[in-house]
């Protein structure tokens, strides 16, 4: 999962801005959405073509697809006014969620999570967000499905007013948001089905699902967690900035971070509950396999010693020739057997074996 | 459990009403209680036939039975003025207790809890309170005992002076956190049953029991634990507007919830410990079963060995012409048999087997 | 533990007075102690006697033993103005503890324990006082050791001044706590007999004492912690009322109740502890056991299996017909024995044999 | 551990002076240390001759070996104004640490821990002070190496000027305080110890040693826990009075209690870690030693019963005449053998045996 | 890992200077930074030679390799006006990491930490420093690789303004945190290996892993914690004398830190997390191995039984003269043994073997 390598950023001055993480995208996309009038889309090539729109002045919002070359970060920084620092944490896609209340600017970073349905493995990508007085920038590793969406109900939506830059990012903050209930549900779904499975007939391909998911949760509550810290923040310092008319918006967020932590405490409390039975249930069959062991050895070693005796080749057996010897031995082995199943059933092991089958 | 679909509100604008839940009305009943003038219901068919009520300026409560209808909430949104965000959050029917004042209107959400006989799990139900200026509303996904009861008493009882939209506030909420006891207690019962089961004699089933009963904890926990900031926010900023006489109701409610939280903490403790109980007695009886075995196989394996040695049919075997050899054979066997017994008595594992019978 | 029914509070309106509980006593017993003038004591056979009483003025403290008589409690409430809840909590003796201040009133609830040395398990009382201006009102669910010896110590200490009704509650309390200790002591107890058990020779038993002290202990939690904020909340609120010179009196009570919930938190980690060093020795146990069957089946499978290869009847076995096959065959059998036994020296399997027996 | 009783206390007025715990010394032995010119030290039999002493106005201060004898204490108490709260405090010798801050005295209870090399257990002492405006009063439990060596330093040391009472505390807390840390240099031996044996050869004595180190750690803790406020305390409401020059002595003190307390949780950390090592080793074994059973018994059960057939003794069959019968039984036995060993590598067994091995 | 005695500081004086810790250096270096003019450095041979250069004035760093020299450091503190406890600290190098403000100085205590490749473990070594109004000290136990390269870019990079002491501290600051990045990389890397083996093919030496990585993370932690609230008071008491532009350079470094402590946090959670899986398996792995053993059991000795019976000599045995008996024993116990197995099959014991295998 950690293949890039901080080893490069140790030893480097605290603001060099090195990109770590797993490259997804080759080249970034730039794609500029002039806010001002409208909803236009123009798509950058090169930073230097951004100049002439900062001049205009214009509400505008870039968004960039891939955070791998720190060349072009340092031109936007540059042209933008954005703190080393501030590159840096957009560089390291692996920083966790936090948000920054620089003067002028906002600058917010979260994590948007998807859920890879082959490997039932979660991936998460780094999305940073700088706002400024006119502008809004959007950094993303690699494309994403919640900033498609808006986009296109945005770009689809002419009739409706041009959002301002904070009720975009309102917008993709509670879009992704959103995505983390869809995660929780599959997350929910696995559960439900391994549980279903464990107390059937526990395998340990089930063994290999309960890892995945705890694993899961334990990546999901580190994305998640420090959200709850940033909203609230985001209400008592930058309720204004995001532009929605009253702080319910804010809070509604704050409210389904809430619910999703709840949920991803219980979940985790369901998947160890989980294990714990299963580990009980395999004791329990381990008791039951011992007890057909001991039932089948403890009937039938002292049998076999019995007709190993007569088996024996000395020449002077007496009871070798007694015509009755055969059948008094043949009924005291059966009465012998006899008595140890009852003993046993009288044990209570022969009763649960029974109702187990 | 969580079958419905939380993907359709991924995508969609922040404020979007979308139905979430099992549906469990086809459609919703809504009845109409005037209560400036004795407790008078009426059924409400459409949410047209409310206007008139409404300008009267009556204080009146309309109660909903099944939140599946959006267009409805759109409607009764319309008229009530009610925010999108709350309705919304009626409509989601997974959402977690919460509590907001909206200038002049409060919103109350909380879950009523049913226990399911059959198959000894927990059903949980939203309840949500709309209390403005001179309205209640109320809407439940389903029926519910708790209300019915309410209504009963209000519409049998003439004598006393019709109750104030606070007050019913008060008294359902009353009821239900009431019901948690109930439920706390059938918990309770199912406790102690599996603790004296499994002090005797655990089978899995008991196991399964466990596993239900500490899930019904976790999701009770997750019902009941919001209500103690809920009522907490009611008593400091709401009082007033339950118009209960004094803050003691509200206290009382408090404590209450409290004392919930502690008896679930305390069960689950309960249920945690009887868990390790099981545990090990189930890694105790395996010690007895494998000594049984060994005890057996330990006597047994070297007489075979003994007697299969005279089952051979070498032709030069002195013994085997021996007048003695039979009789010592067995005598030695015989002692070997009684030593290993005695072994096994001195190292105490013989003393174990018997007591535990 | 828990057979009375809250089902029938739910349902009631929320300040219906019910009896909750296991009923005690038949009939409640109420005695009047006149303080204002030495420590004079009277019988009250009904609520009515106490009216000309109040009406003196005089200080007195009335005691109840026995709260299920419901109408006695409304009579009480009338006389002396108790909010219905009050009466409500007095009357539920499955309340936790807490305290009330009502204007002129001081609610306190606290519960006393005993320790049932049959069963070794805890139980529990509930205990209720209403302090006024110039009575003290106390409840009991049954007759307590802890009220007989403060009522002998008052009743024979003519010479001291009468106590005032704050400091008897103070008194009360302080012997309640003080009782605390002795359980603890008793748990304590228990602890250390379970502990030198299972170190040198564990059985079930000792597993059903350990999950006894373990129930205890989350009862004692359950009755105690609340206690924390009780007396904290007496001493910011209520020290004068209480009648004790300083605030050391109410330190000392506070820092008891520290000190017991400490106790109770390392008898909670010692137990804990103990039951791993049991499923840690009974695991072992079992590798010891095993250890001894394996040793016993490698050893003597191979050889007999050797020997019945020469009892096999086939007529073409030269070896038969040899003179040495017998003694060759015996020897190598020895051998084989010995070098069995040889490697698992090596492995370190017989040593640990000698040295745990 | 705890064989003195509590049950006296119960019952008694709250402020009636018990003592409490395991009476270490026959008399208590006292000492004063004249303070005001040099350091003359003089044995004292009786509280009578401290009278004089007191009524010259000089510094002193008097340190009591032994707290047993309750009278004394009740002497000293009239003569030093001490609340019988504070007396009945120093003679429960089973308090937890405390700080009482009493207008014109400050009260302070510490617990002085040592190590017993033969059990392998830690033994705790209660040291009590009283500091006054021109005394300082020290109790502890029996004689103690932290007193004996700062008493030897102040007493050789002409040169430096005497100290005062307050510096005396600070001094004899720094002692006890440093004592703390070689105990968890003993305890950090023992862990490092058990974990090396642990890793290499698992026995149940381990177990034992394992056991000891947690309770060490757990009262360990409950003596050392109360310190962190006790200081805090110390350092805001009587700093002056311990007359250190700076807050520094003090805020050391303090971030040695914290870097104590850390010590305790992380060895609790490690020894918790270890004991899993130990149960996962065990459980392994378990494995392997039923590994080599499994195998054993796979592989001779067939081939012994393939043996045992052909020595029955039916009349009618042929293969017993056949010339080749018993080469062809002993090479399909052979085959039989070396097959099953085979599957048993295929399936990873014997790699796992030969490489542990 | 704590080899060094802390006996020798108990009884001493509470300000007494005494190395702990194990020593790295035969003798301390002193290197001298001249700050004020370039970055012109100075070996230091005795602690008189800076005598000259603090006289200057001029702003300097002294940087100490060693701290074992007790007689330097006196010297040093005399020098510096260094108050003894701080001394004391900068000897203990087993001390947690602090901060301390001294007036005109700051003392700053942090711990580097390093990971050894060959044995996986890690080391930590203890970084002070004291910064006064114009000079630096730093001590190191020994050469530590975050400080070289720190110097060796201020050396090189000429054209740059010299750094002031604030920023130096800053800087090194910065370094070894990002040094910890580097170490949990490692371990990460380390639990990643463990896991994929743990999940096909459990082996001991992974159960050393784990307990190795388990107890880096237990030191990792006591190291990084602290720093949290280190940084959080630089921020707010010393953010200036730090000499960084705007406090953003601090707050990068709080939450670099928190980043690294929810790392560890994470780490914790998923090699717990492993460790459970690595029990789950093997008991089920146990499972399954004696399930193996119970199939060949169960088959093989009732057959071994019933062909031990026409074994016997019996000479009255008229099975044993009849044609038929062969083929009739002979295909009763093939019937046996296929029925044998079939049961287990039913059981479904037989198919999880072969999905297992």
């Amino acid at each position: 999962m950690k293949k890039t390598s901080k080893y490069i950023s140790a030893g480097h001055p605290p603001d060099s801005i090195v990109f770590i993480g797993d490259k997804k995208m080759d080249k970034p996309e730039m794609v500029l959405y002039k806010l001002g009038n409208g909803f236009q889309s123009e798509n950058i090539e090169s930073v230097s073509m951004l100049k002439k729109e900062i001049d205009t002045g214009n509400i505008h919002w870039l968004h960039c697809n891939g955070v791998s070359d720190v060349d072009m970060l340092k031109e936007l920084g540059n042209l933008y006014k954005i703190h080393p620092l501030i590159l840096a944490d957009i560089a390291n896609t692996e920083h966790s969620p936090k948000i920054e209340f620089l003067g002028e600017q906002i600058f917010l970073e979260i994590r948007a999570i998807s859920y890879n349905e082959q490997s039932s493995e979660i991936d998460s990508e780094q999305v940073s967000f700088i706002l400024g007085g006119n502008y809004l920038l959007s950094f993303l590793e690699k494309d994403n499905n919640c900033f498609k969406s808006i986009i296109e109900r945005y770009s689809s939506n002419v009739s409706k007013s041009t959002p301002s830059p904070g009720f975009i990012i309102y917008s993709l903050f509670d879009s992704i948001v959103d995505s983390y209930y869809q995660i929780l549900e599959k997350i929910g779904e696995d559960i439900e089905e391994v549980e279903d499975v464990i107390l059937a007939k526990p395998t340990p391909a089930e063994l290999e699902r309960i890892h995945i998911i705890k694993r899961n949760l334990i990546f999901m509550r580190k994305a998640i967690w420090p959200l709850r810290e940033i909203i609230r923040r985001l209400e008592v310092e930058g309720a204004d900035l995001l532009d929605t008319a009253s702080g319910l918006y804010i809070r509604d967020l704050y409210e389904h971070i809430i619910q999703i932590i709840d949920t991803v405490e219980t979940q985790r409390e369901l998947i160890a509950e989980i294990l714990d039975v299963y580990l009980s249930s395999v004791s329990y069959k381990l008791n039951e396999i011992m007890r057909v062991l001991t039932v089948i050895s403890t009937i039938f070693m002292p049998l076999t010693f019995i007709s190993s005796i007569y088996g024996m080749n000395f020449k002077f057996m007496p009871e070798l020739d007694w015509r009755l010897s055969y059948p008094i031995v043949m009924i005291t082995m059966f009465v012998l057997g006899l008595g140890m199943l009852y003993l046993f059933r009288k044990k209570g092991w022969f009763y649960e074996l029974r109702i187990k089958n």
